[in-house]
């Protein structure tokens, strides 16, 4: 993008004075406007009134007293192109385009959406078919229609590709704070990443949530994520469009390829996105880094006063692998002493009907759990019962985990088990002290699960892990390919270390004196002219013991090559040293995305491929540390580590192959279009590919 | 249970009157008894006040006008086991026991525990320790505090193990009709089963909810679960303590065995409980069930004015197996008169903001769907903004949705994606129509497949399937135990018509002629004395391919028995045709467990036993369409119906097997350990056990 324009999409989202562009249906949002908090001036643009909402009109854009930072169209899709060349005159910052019909409507839209780009300029433009810009730092509204939401002095963002989810998310009743809400609308000019990258920055907000349906350019994205990584922002995505079906329909509702979701997956992974399933875990998890920030690290102490929702919180927590460790014998000892003698003094901890209410006993019963190695306190507590009474006894509680938390520096959590049972009032009391106020335990334990690990990847950025770096520009092949000799394709993956077997490429005739100089047992397979499905061709024989067994196979081999292509002759043979002694086979690809650049994938091969998924998938580049991991998540590892008394794999072994292969594939980013390490031998010392298929760009 | 406390179960759900027994701090709970409508007596018992709660005090049970049906004590936990006595002597019905400290808390609440089940008699006693029991259908509140409800005509129950939970889920704001709240305490005389068993003959009762952390007696739960099948009920479980550390803290927090988690699955599969895992999900299940009842299928159309909510309905779909089914060609046809030219007609349906608001255009709309081949109708709308105008929109949408599900018989459901933005009155209006709100999109797609899902299998209990069959008990045994001969097995189980191979047990010295007898090649297996372990004994060879190699077998193998236990001497061996041509090895085991009887195992065997986790649990009894279903799901089904050209298994003689495993057990429940038959050869045609051991009790 150009700097221009990033520096419009500033303009756009701390402007200095704001313009709205329409008509009578505006006036209730320009009212709206003014009533926002906002400090700066606020402008109407109508030639046909007077006023609007309460405002006097301006004639035309040209008419303002200074060229607009941020301004809302609202006028229909012709007249919106006009108002974008003029705004682009004067000099203005940005602009949201309100209007549909463009390309999502096919036909004469697609021709208007060109008009509507030329027009743009270096504007900020946001949309077109969008419903605009909420901002709750600067109380901005430019929006369409009513809206929930204060004045807040930091908080997270959210950027969303459907308007109608974003108006709903802002109607929550979850005391989310937030700074800013941006619909994307149909990404012409601005995109998710253009958004990520200029929030990325702003020290007033916390993270930045996201409803995804499809990323239109994957490199952007991972730079403005890897950016927001290094600045301690987490992204928080909700990505749609996972079936086959939604995937149909994101393309149809965004009119763009929606790639595969095991692509996204990789994408969130290598840059600590922390993806998540529904509404609610979108917000509860902005909502508890907002109010809460981030944990050191993992490690939880759960307080109820119900066995029932320390049970449900423990399986969580092991689902979710989320250590509740067991309190010190010093803390047990000393939280005998404070509770009844039948208590069971576990984490989570039921704090008992005998402290329930007394503020004093449970902080001094908190603190000596939350001055142990947790890194936060959750107290489970729905306020269930109305009246003064009850809700007393339950903001004892409340206060207790706060004060306990705040003495030892951890991270203070309530969550109830019922969204719905925890009122306005305490929440608002809990976000001044920075404790989350969470509603829904599955949300509150899955949000905090995936802060902390946001935290950890954090740090390991920090600490050198070169994992989260941008992704480069893949260059798009679309023109014709060629498959390289499986000689030529273990040469040169051989000079990026990945082991092959020991071979020689003979004239046919030569073929069993070069097996009985390689030493028996062999394998045979043709090697000129290049066939792409030897097996199937009948071009392959293993296990050769002898050269009279050598001769027999080329003979049948000449056979049935015919068979599979009559006139092919076979000139010229591979002869290979057989491997033997195989604890595993696996198998190591890389595919050419139009998205996503270069992917890589490693796992279990031979039968167990289609049996049982077992791959795991990386984009490249990738670093050693990833791919370890990677690798020894697999199914197969446990048969890699030695299995049942049989002899282990050689894991290093497989993790310089999958090194040397994901080298190879970056050293020819500019024309690989796949390639295939299949079978890679697992043996007990080393690992061996005895297949490999390169296809590239014929240039 | 005997039949007096049934009919006592029966008054205490339904009473005539209700007693309370105990102090001042009851007064707001006998004044809300009051309230709550209930049509018949209300007595207060307390030998030392005139009135409590309004209510004029007798002073003793004795003293009442007559036997009371239901009786709410609380008082001490000593004081509790007189009232019991003195209700017992006098011919009560049912009696709640709010107070603690029994066998829960160890020492000398153990005997307690003995007096109270000895005070109790006939009586239907719930608790100890627990909150009680609300009753909406008549207006009855015995319960310690505060509850959120009102009279329902007809409504769920829920049977709750926590008192707490109970608590919090009466008082959620989701418009969930009770008709009963039930907490069940420490199930000291009346358990989980027993109120299951009550509730299932209830015309007014619509479903079943449970919250259970471990469930004392599988087979009476088992009849109880399979009358509620057979009676429309269904049931929805919470079932709690699935993790390891969940699972220590349900053993210690109701001194039961929680058994294994699995085990739970499978018992609930075979009943059709729907099994649910969080707060959200049981109260929208039963919501829906009660509201809107049972869908005739599961086939769904789902409108949305929101591209976004359809992606995330369709990714929901495709992950529960929901059919979002497209639209017939002339429903399409038709819609898209009805709708702008751009918009695209799929399922989800996104209605478009050109129909918003228009009731009528959207009755007709909705209704040229519903009229197809769907079970229900799903509406996806949050009231996002407030405001008169806004709330009109919304409301014309939900009212189409209703009367076209109406006109046409189907279901008609609407679902908030944020369950705080579907208002109570509108919930109110929909379900005097039987029309479902729902709260929660994933909530309610959940509820929607779990609820076609248990429609289904009542139609094929109806049907005549067997597999809700309830349990039979199973006796404990704990004496000692005996291992069956290799041979003895094979016969014992082939009778039942297990495929073993051919083979002849023989003395040590005739070994090579009964092998050359049977054909080679052979296995050769020490037969007495019986060795449990002979592979690791080294009594096994495999493969013996002449008389010559038989000899060779046998020396190595005396050596190696000497070895493994010296003075140990071969005297009989097993000599078994060898099996060949195995696509695959499965393994089959039966296992008893003290609280879930007999349990089936099925599973890959092989190497990927552990590898990979493939193996469906069965509880016993089962029938052959249970086995099938099981065996085609596991993922080594693919390698049994022929991978990769590879030759096909004979599933239908795996089916066999073990269906003659589960019968031979079933036969031997009163004796049977353990029993397996691994590996079993699954072969092109045929499918033989060559190994099997078989563990019974010694009688």
């Amino acid at each position: 993008m150009n700097t221009k324009r990033q520096q419009n999409i500033r303009r756009l989202l701390k402007p200095r004075h704001v313009c709205i562009v329409g008509g009578q249906a505006m006036a209730d949002s320009i009212a709206r406007c003014a009533q926002a908090g906002f400090a700066g001036e606020v402008w109407v643009v109508n030639p046909k009134y007077q006023e609007l909402g309460g405002r006097k009109c301006y004639p035309s854009i040209a008419a303002l007293p200074e060229a607009p930072d941020a301004t809302f169209i609202a006028v229909p899709r012709e007249a919106t192109i006009e108002i974008l060349k003029e705004l682009s005159a004067r000099g203005a910052g940005g602009a949201i385009c309100y209007a549909a019909g463009y390309a999502e409507v096919g036909g004469e839209g697609v021709e208007l959406q060109k008009q509507f780009i030329a027009a743009a300029g270096d504007l900020a433009v946001v949309g077109p078919n969008c419903y605009g810009i909420l901002n709750y730092l600067n109380g901005i509204v430019l929006w369409p229609t009513g809206h929930n939401g204060a004045l807040v002095e930091t908080g997270c963002a959210l950027v969303a590709q459907s308007g109608n989810i974003a108006l709903n998310l802002t109607c929550n009743d979850r005391s989310v704070p937030f700074a800013y809400v941006i619909t994307s609308g149909n990404q012409v000019v601005l995109n998710v990443a253009d958004f990520v990258d200029a929030l990325a920055e702003d020290p007033k907000v916390t993270a930045i949530g996201l409803y995804i349906e499809a990323i239109s350019d994957i490199p952007a994205f991972s730079r403005a994520a890897a950016k927001a990584l290094a600045n301690g922002k987490p992204l928080i995505a909700l990505k749609a469009g996972k079936s086959e079906l939604g995937s149909q329909l994101a393309m149809s509702h965004t009119s763009s390829l929606a790639g595969s979701d095991r692509m996204y997956d990789a994408l969130f992974a290598r840059l600590g996105v922390i993806r998540v399933n529904s509404i609610p875990d979108l917000l509860e998890t902005m909502k508890l880094i907002s109010i809460a920030g981030l944990p050191k690290g993992k490690s939880l102490a759960v307080f109820t006063c119900s066995g029932g929702d320390g049970l449900m919180t423990a399986d969580l927590a092991e689902e979710l692998d989320v250590p509740l460790n067991p309190h010190s014998p010093e803390q047990v000892a000393d939280l005998k002493t404070q509770l009844p003698n039948f208590a069971s003094v576990t984490n989570p901890l039921d704090y008992n009907t005998s402290l329930w209410s007394h503020e004093d006993l449970l902080t001094k019963c908190f603190g000596t759990v939350m001055r142990g190695d947790y890194d936060a306190g959750m107290l489970i507590l729905d306020y269930a019962v109305d009246g003064e009474a009850s809700e007393k006894a339950c903001d004892a509680s409340v206060n207790a985990i706060m004060s306990a938390c705040a003495t030892y520096g951890k991270m203070p959590i309530v969550t109830a088990t019922l969204p719905e049972l925890l009122p306005a009032r305490v929440r608002e009391r809990m976000a001044k002290q920075h404790a989350a106020p969470m509603q829904g335990l599955p949300e509150a334990m899955r949000a905090f699960a995936a802060t902390a690990r946001f935290a950890r990847q954090r740090e390991e950025l920090k600490a050198g892990s070169t994992d989260a770096l941008a992704m480069p520009l893949t260059p798009v092949l679309d023109g014709p390919t060629r498959i390289v000799s499986e000689h030529a394709a273990k040469a040169a993956l051989g000079a990026f270390g990945l082991k092959v077997p020991q071979s020689r490429i003979v004239p046919v005739v030569d073929a069993a004196k070069a097996a009985t100089e390689l030493g028996f047992p062999v394998v045979l397979k043709v090697a000129a002219p290049v066939i792409a499905h030897k097996t199937e061709a009948g071009a392959v024989a293993v296990n050769l013991k002898s050269s009279g067994e050598v001769e027999a196979a080329i003979a049948r081999m000449h056979e049935s090559v015919a068979a599979y292509k009559p006139g092919l002759k076979i000139e010229q043979v591979l002869v290979e040293a057989m491997v033997k002694d195989v604890v595993a086979e696996l198998i190591i690809g890389v595919k050419r995305d139009p998205q996503f650049g270069l992917a890589l994938v490693v796992g279990a091969g031979g039968i167990l491929v289609e049996m049982v998924e077992d791959a795991a998938l990386l984009l490249l580049p990738t670093e050693r540390k990833t791919v370890e991991k990677a690798i020894n998540g697999l199914k197969i590892a446990k048969l890699l580590r030695g299995y049942r008394g049989k002899p282990a794999g050689d894991i290093e072994a497989v993790v310089n192959a999958v090194m040397a292969v994901a080298q190879y594939a970056e050293a020819h980013r500019g024309d690989l279009v796949e390639l295939d390490a299949n079978p890679l031998m697992v043996l007990p010392k080393g690992a061996v590919a005895v297949d490999a298929l390169i296809i590239q760009a014929d240039k």
